[in-house]
């Protein structure tokens, strides 16, 4: 959640200097949480509602867990802020807190890429990721889907905080964009969005971060990183940072919906 | 949780290296989640259920949000584990997954120092560590509570691992300790556990990894570190290591209970 950046102010919201700390600041979140992670197996079954059958329920280990998080946390209102979208929204409950002003400053969007986002993590970045020897160890299921829950919220945290970042871009190219979008030239809208520059600087900075945070300062723990910095870059590089422009494109896509923008 | 020891295997469960292990890991686990805290103000409001009440419930945010945690974790067999205590006994269910065999490592013992920790943490640990400008932000309530329940489990977890460490100490010198725990010398006992240079040297690793871990490898968010050192370093020197030996002391003196130990 890490609401370091204040979304209630509308002159922060969409500072764009603010949203990039808050994404400097998320690469740390979910890098503490792929090195809390990946000290356990893979533990495949957790993945699987046949391999490891939950009573009175269809879902896998992982995705109950997941799914009771975001029930208990929809009750503190998470899923009343414009940055958190639920991977089950069938489970929200009413928040037992009074609701908070937020600022209007995204267009209304029913975008979510989070089914996206968790089959990539399951089936993708996880095996990449979990290199530890063990194959399996069924002590350590509950554990693994604890970190989980926390690790792929951040990660569609991060993904989803794109909005913030194409609402800006809107505002500072509107024109550009407005034409753009009308074309529904998504390709034109993808190749707008992108700082190639930008993104190679993350996955540096991302590569130093998974090091320096996965390793002991002191060598106490031996030789070996406690984090494959490479299958941290790997993540960002063929998910997080591609699901980021999905999640801007389709923004955009819908930015003119239901207003009469320079008709 | 992080159950990278294998509390299955009795070679493994008390051999002395693996403990040692996950101690020091499970101080990169506490010095995460609290820079994750951290990032946050204090909000004292989500520790008073006066301040901000809970409807339906007598409980705090903080308290509500950590009892609802370990209910579902309870259902994932968190609390048959025997490095996990909870806060809220009264909360737990019956798991959702077949238990597991875990050897009897332990002499039963009833020691829980959770109620304890709690205060200080509350009280003690985080007003120290929130060094945050803002007084209170609401809009951070919910993820304010949501670290502080996955710092405090840690916490937890890493204060009565002391429980596994009192019992191959006892298993190392039995006759000195029956000596000491028929007699009930908790000083004579407190002093036989305690050992200065390793404690030193767990203070001035926390330091080091509190810096490393608390700071932009590439100095990409400025010059001030995520966390004070020095309160992480307090935090173990005045709590974590403190309460750890009450839980050794306190195991140590019920290791004779319901049985004919050397009579």
């Amino acid at each position: 959640m890490d609401h370091a950046i204040d979304l209630l102010d509308p002159g922060k919201a969409l500072d764009l200097s603010n949203i990039r700390f808050q994404l400097i600041r998320l690469e740390d979140t979910i890098t503490f949480h792929l090195i809390e992670r990946v000290q356990f197996p893979l533990n495949t079954p957790i993945y699987d509602a046949s391999a490891l059958p939950i009573p009175d329920s269809k879902l896998s280990l992982f995705d109950w867990m997941l799914s009771e998080q975001e029930r208990v946390h929809s009750r503190v209102r998470r899923y009343q802020s414009p940055d958190e979208y639920p991977f089950f929204p069938e489970v929200l409950e009413t928040p037992i807190l009074p609701p908070l002003n937020y600022v209007k400053t995204l267009h209304p969007n029913d975008v979510n890429v989070n089914a996206k986002l968790k089959q990539y993590y399951i089936h993708k970045i996880l095996p990449a990721a979990c290199t530890s020897a063990r194959k399996e160890a069924q002590e350590t299921f509950g554990s693994s889907a604890t970190c989980d829950v926390y690790l792929l919220q951040a990660l569609s945290r991060r993904i989803h905080f794109g909005k913030f970042v194409a609402e800006v871009k809107f505002r500072t190219e509107t024109e550009r964009f407005v034409e753009l979008i009308r074309k529904k030239d998504t390709e034109a809208i993808g190749d707008a969005i992108t700082n190639s520059q930008v993104e190679k600087k993350v996955l540096e900075r991302l590569k130093l971060k998974a090091k320096t945070y996965g390793t002991d300062p002191d060598g106490a723990s031996g030789d070996g990183g406690k984090v494959d910095a490479d299958a941290v870059v790997a993540m960002y590089k063929d998910f997080v940072i591609p699901l980021t422009k999905e999640v801007e494109v389709d923004y955009l896509l819908q930015r003119l919906d239901g207003t009469q923008w320079e008709q």
